[in-house]
């Protein structure tokens, strides 16, 4: 619905390795028809569009904690792509399907003992999803309904507004230095539109997860309500959101993020190269070996 | 006051055409000598300076609304220069003459039904404007005494201090995508800079008026006033200011500023094409006529 | 311990004029072989190291109030960087020996009735505390225990972290302008990353120094703690943030900062070239020998 002459929010398309390879075709439900989506679900993501409202929900269901992995991914960017394409969707309230977790963050087995161009495919993947959430033209509500480290923040930074249940059992924060690796130049850059510089130097270098109650306080998510108000209270933010033009707040969203969206995109290649070269170090993968044991142990 | 080989603040010569076709003298109230500038009124804006204290007081009387016409702008420029160029002057204080409103921002019937031409020159009014109150030498505080929607907000912004009377009847904010338009960069560029990047993308995006108490909660105004203590407490601020030596103090104010004021000088006539493609448009111009159709039945 | 193929934050060699003329030796303390600095006491500075944490502790011991002059900066870096080539140390407290002030900041005798050469060479030495400081690899705790203007509230600034004695008493901020003179470009990008664009153009254009409790308020300083409690809290969280893997910390504090140091070393020589010439002015000269004698008046 951007008309041409204006600069539209990131819309590229679907790039990477495993998505040319595979055709859109069979993650489609069975008996809908190809080009109206209205409501499909895949392996990892349920997505719901009530198209009354205009707006769709993803419920992230890949148990046991919705971990980001190259699927994953490939599901969620293509989960989006058709909800933006589709005139019948303005927004989309992103939330979990899995008790007491929004997302776990990157699945820490795409990035252990693989290739080199695994590296690469996986990187991009998660490159996309976050170039496709933040520049949704959508209205993008996080509904974040358990705890939401890593790259489970960066999904919750990405959208428009996050309403977290208020529970301090459940914590949020950018916490990969605590696992030995550091949080890519983006990530920071979301992470500090959000939150403001200091706040993001401090609580990057700490690896810090926030309990909800504190992850409020210095703005990381906008509202605090209790479990069983949260899709009710989502579904009013979204239609506060939705009062608006279209056009005019696709502008503005654009206007306020492009200069970071612009720096990915400028520098995506790079960025590609400088994970695989960190992630292949031997010392790195050491520590991941470590935490997925110690995970292993956990459970 | 600056000496040469130091950036001054942003001092461009009165350019738009406008201002080159009419000479200044006709503004200059009768009985006074050119250079000396010390008390003036105009049709829009009625101008004091107490030369004891060296502070200048400028009055918007521009009924209903103040709204910011292209003659409203005109003026302000006008008034804004003398100032400059007086020794005898070194801050300003900007408020309302009108009960209950501030400045109701840019005058939609400039935008409306109008020739390029006039959008143009309209438009590059309401960039000499920022440019002269936001690079001002002069210490500015705006006494906001009355709501202060989308341009009349920038002006605000744009001051070095914001004292706002304390009812939560008065509202503030950019709230330019209610109307279905979009701020301009450097509008979001004072805004993100006063409140933060955060903030700013929240409020811009649901084209947000905050009534004074919520506006001053997170730093949109800097201090709130029962209505009679508002001249008194401005005239305290102002004082607060003076009290520096105004070398250093302009100085700051210009390494603070110059980046966001070099943006829009390195942009300026594309920023006017920028408006003039967009407000041409049919679907702003029929938003425009129906909103403007609305304020009718209003009053 | 930053491996090859990664920026590492900024080390540049000791490289103003003193530090080339006098060779480092005479500043170890005899009977200490030269390579692993454990504890050394400089005329100026006190440097403690305990080996078992990998904590330094630097008190400044310059009276009457450890104020930044030419022999303190050339200290300063030399310590900083024994520390910081010490495989033994990971991270530094720095406080005063000095009670009730934390440092006055930079010495004005330095900047009074020099030569133009004196003055380029204590303005290097000021950027190589602050390009080594902002840029350590270590953790750095400021422990700020007393008063602390100007130059000695950029060093805390530079710090990881900033813990002050909690009276009203001791205050701290960037005053420059109240002097007549202008905090140069990095001090301010150092101090909006702390505290955000709003408060650093308002407190820098008043030249404002705050009492602690209004320096917590907002994020000059992190925490407040009683007098008795300072070194206590600096442990604890210096304990908090070596319990990090040490180079994922790094590349994050790194990427957080780099933008900021850049600036500097880009515009180093420019920057030391304004310096002369704005100092050698006569009025700033002026400025300076009153201030001076106002000080002199005091004590």
């Amino acid at each position: 619905s951007v008309p041409p002459g204006v600069l539209p929010l990131c819309h590229q398309p679907l790039a990477w390795g495993r998505a040319a390879q595979q055709p859109l075709s069979p993650l489609q439900p069975p008996g809908l028809p190809l080009a109206p989506c209205r409501a499909f679900s895949n392996n990892k993501i349920l997505v719901e569009l009530d198209e009354s409202s205009g707006v769709a929900t993803m419920k992230f269901k890949s148990p046991p904690v919705n971990s980001l992995s190259l699927d994953f991914l490939t599901e969620f960017c293509i989960s989006l792509e058709k909800l933006e394409n589709d005139r019948a969707c303005r927004g989309v309230i992103v939330t979990s399907a899995i008790p007491k977790v929004f997302s776990s963050g990157l699945d820490i087995t795409e990035m252990c003992g693989k290739s080199t161009e695994h590296y690469g495919e996986f990187w991009r993947a998660v490159q996309e999803a976050w170039l496709r959430l933040y520049g949704s033209n959508m209205v993008t509500v996080a509904a974040v309904n358990g705890s939401s480290p890593a790259g489970g923040c960066l999904l919750a930074l990405s959208c428009d507004y996050r309403i977290m249940v208020e529970s301090p059992k459940f914590s949020i924060g950018l916490n990969e230095t605590k696992l030995g690796i550091v949080a890519p130049f983006w990530f920071k850059d979301t992470f500090v539109n959000v939150v403001g510089h200091r706040v993001a130097e401090r609580s990057l270098q700490l690896g810090a997860l926030h309990p909800a109650p504190e992850a409020h306080k210095f703005g990381l998510v906008d509202e605090l309500v209790p479990e069983e108000k949260l899709q009710e209270k989502a579904a009013a933010v979204m239609a506060q959101w939705l009062a608006l033009p279209d056009y005019a707040r696709q502008l503005t969203k654009s206007m306020m993020r492009k200069a970071v969206l612009d720096r990915l995109v400028a520098h995506r290649e790079e960025d590609v190269q400088n994970f695989i070269s960190f992630i292949s170090k031997e010392s790195i993968q050491k520590s991941l070996r470590m935490y997925m044991e110690m995970l292993k142990k956990k459970s």
